[in-house]
């Protein structure tokens, strides 16, 4: 799984411990199989109190789906329909989400990088949707295809990183209506990781099935999951048709989306930490019926963006207590109704890689482990309120992320009685850096950071008094050095090329290029 | 409790908000009673693993009182006491921490300000012991009693700090022989919080109940705990005269101790995260133990100092997965014993508060909250592995643990029914920000730092480009020149300062000032 120079076994005394010390391992985590207790922090009767809730808002206020297909389907079974909002039974939306598997696996292009989801078990994917990048020479500017393949590899090479995700950057060199299939292709290329595909139209949506096809089969996509789309909702209660027409795309080939309402807490919901919990849980209950109307057991992932907003400002905000506080509630609400859950992570609003984005994502990172999330976006990059995706925020996060994954496993007891006989023989007073335990199990027990400096002030300053952003940078330069692309098929290549290229006739890109979406 | 300009009720409109928004709160937060689910990894089959083997370690290995007056002590209490070892017998030990009180109440000053402490029942009390100091200027130098003084005033206004502490600085225009008397002196004087009283040796420590004596009453103060003193093991298994002597002096007065092993993970204990906890354990319980000794019934506390080490540097690490896990694992052992624990919060090992102070810190505290710890130390300031207290990342801290606070309080639920009904009034695709319902609760539904900037690029740019030091060193300053100090009856005042003009008669000071200890 990796090429990168590693030392094995304990010959060779200092120069192999050494070598051991400096030579990063590329290889991946598994996935995360949580052993905390969760933090669940209400009980059943309240629960039922946002269950109740939720149900009302459906039944009695309903949503909207601006779609007409969406409008007709509802129809036919057999929901209140009133222009574009669409009322609920609770009957209705929980025989739906009955179908939907609590648990289901990803599977990567290398068998072995194939992933469990639901349940305890969790996955790490990158941010996404980056308009502005901080580069390797921290410089904020516009992205290009270029950068976008820098983070794939970097994805590709970070042991905590399970995704290549998609466009986690915006590739602003290509024009914006061919965009999505560059996209894919950089993901499936760079990378042998599962990775995520493009929802921006219903026509995008179906192009990125037709190249899992080509990478993964026809008939192999059809039982398999190999990607996850995201289909974001308009707080509060709207669904519109690009969304819905993408949903459909990814569901009609049994694929999984993520039912993400997009909550800005106190704008688009009330100002009220359970009450927003419960319009979010509403939101999320509609999409994922829906998506078993489309095909009845398809997987389909209760998601949600979650900032609350300063009243101040009207800014977004994270790593806020209200955050934490709901996600532990909304983990506990996809557990009830049995969906996997989605959930963000490591966001932050600050405009560097300064101690406010520390702060905010590592707060935003303890919340999500031990709320019990499953599928962990937005896991290494973010900052400025997704504005930009750092390089060196990218590698910080991702090794955060590898300290939470040793968290979230909960303590190793191996070895404990041989530990404990090393107490008896150093003693009171005694010391442990030189007892053969401590040689023989250094390298295992205790997490030590690439990208965190512990040295005196001295030391430090002697070193050129680095901050973790540079410091993080010459790391990512040192990862892309080694990189090594991963070997994909020549015939898969080619027909991706190909496949590419018609479409690229086909599309027309004139005007675009600098477009936003 | 506080001066500051402070508009009530919602008359006043525009100017009213405005006035809210921008006035800082200097009213102390309640104790943190928590309401999470505490993160519990081990079974009870696991607790008496490690219950089992720290009395393995007390009984066969054993621990070493370098004090003749506890070799003494054991002696007479029983205890088989080889040289300076003491083999403690299981049974003993747990006779003798049963006395120990699992909850007690610490009394501040004003009363108003009096804490419980234990259960449930948390606190969060600066750092101290810092050589260094980062000033208002971000300057690294040496402190003086001023800048002891400034951060007294700090931790008098800042809302979530529940203590003044005491030396969060070593005051090095000072004798070191005489500095005790003018650090208690300034904690008692520039906040009417609790404190901390030294423990820099067995006289300073008497020293220090002399003066709280004066301020609260002898009897008083037989009845009542006004101060905590700490006193550090050297671990592996080691007490000294030093700590053994300040920790009797406290004790006789019925005022508690923190038995704080000093853990330096794979260093001075086995390269083993279970074996740690039951080697911290089994220090923890044997100073536990000899407290009940001096007096039974006296309040203790189970402590610790827990840092891992890195085993390129041998430098101390923070904010490691295994420091995590160490907690969730103490939290249990001190519950199971039921003694109310101590441990360290906001470590970090950075130069500067940079994001690598931000990630450290913030994985440290929401470790500690899950964790459930009581007396929560080191809560603000604290970076360079405790070699310096930051100015700025004293505030930033604060702000953190008041969010803390907020999350470890669960959600709020008040007023529920009218949130949802605004969901109702408000509908698909409609906004909050206008509604009446969020105009009423704004201000207590979303927390909003006053440290991070959650503002666009062109605004953040427009405004300087403030990075998070420059903005909370501003801040300092604004809270500095609001301070007010609590008024000190004047009698009590004139006796404070006529014991230390005459204990600074007796006790020599001559080239002492520049000394380090």
């Amino acid at each position: 799984m990796t090429d990168a120079p590693r030392t094995k076994g304990r010959s060779g005394g200092r120069m192999a411990r050494r070598a051991i010390r400096t030579a990063p391992n590329f290889e991946m985590l598994p996935g995360l199989v949580g052993k905390l207790p969760l933090c669940e922090v209400m009980d059943s009767a309240q629960i039922e109190q946002i269950d109740d809730a939720s149900m009302r808002i459906l039944e009695d206020v309903g949503v909207q789906f601006r779609d007409p297909i969406a409008l007709a389907d509802w129809k036919k079974a057999g929901a209140k329909v009133v222009d574009e909002r669409v009322y609920l039974d609770r009957g209705l939306v929980r025989s739906l989400i009955a179908t939907i598997p609590s648990e289901f696996t990803y599977h990567a292009r290398d068998p072995d990088k194939s992933l469990r989801l639901g349940g305890r078990h969790s996955v790490f994917v990158p941010m996404t949707g980056a308009p502005f990048l901080r580069d390797l020479d921290d410089k904020r500017r516009n992205p290009t295809l270029d950068d976008l393949a820098m983070f794939h590899k970097l994805s590709h090479m970070l042991p905590a990183m399970h995704s290549s995700a998609h466009h986690i950057v915006e590739p602003y060199d290509h024009p914006i209506s061919q965009r999505h299939l560059r996209i894919t292709y950089s993901s499936m290329k760079h990378s042998d990781k599962m990775f995520m595909g493009m929802t921006t139209s219903p026509k995008n949506a179906e192009d990125v099935m037709q190249m899992c096809a080509i990478l993964f089969g026809e008939d192999f996509l059809e039982t398999h999951p190999v990607t996850t789309g995201n289909c974001n909702g308009n707080s509060p209660l709207v669904w519109d048709e690009t969304m819905l027409g993408a949903l459909r795309a990814f569901c009609r080939r049994n694929q999984p989306v993520l039912c993400s309402p997009f909550v800005l807490g106190g704008a688009n919901t009330p100002a009220n930490v359970p009450a927003t919990v419960a319009q979010l849980n509403a939101e999320a209950l509609s999409a994922l019926a829906y998506t078993q109307l489309i095909r009845k057991g398809c997987p389909a992932i209760y998601g949600h963006y979650l900032a609350t907003v300063s009243m101040k400002s009207g800014a977004p905000m994270a790593g806020t207590p209200e955050i934490s506080l709901m996600n532990f509630m909304i983990g506990q609400m996809a557990r009830h109704y049995g969906v996997p859950w989605r959930t963000s992570n490591t966001l932050g609003g600050s405009k560097v890689l300064d101690a406010q984005a520390g702060y905010e994502s590592a707060s935003t990172l303890s919340a999500v482990i031990h709320a019990g999330a499953n599928y962990i976006w937005h896991s290494a990059g973010w900052n400025e309120a997704g504005m930009h995706c750092s390089v060196a925020k990218f590698v910080v996060d991702a090794e955060q992320c590898a300290m939470a994954h040793r968290m979230g496993s909960g303590p190793n007891w191996n070895g404990f009685d041989d530990a404990i006989a090393a107490v008896s023989d150093v003693g009171p007073g005694g010391h442990y850096l030189g007892h053969p335990h401590t040689q023989e199990n250094f390298q295992t027990a205790y997490f030590m950071p690439d990208l965190f400096d512990n040295n005196s002030i001295e030391q430090w300053m002697a070193e050129g008094a680095i901050e973790t952003t540079e410091r993080a940078l010459t790391f990512a330069r040192k990862l892309l050095a080694e990189y090594q692309e991963p070997v994909l098929p020549e015939d898969k290549n080619e027909a991706l090329l190909d496949f590419i290229a018609r479409r690229e006739r086909e599309i027309p890109a004139a005007d675009e290029l600098n477009q936003h979406y």
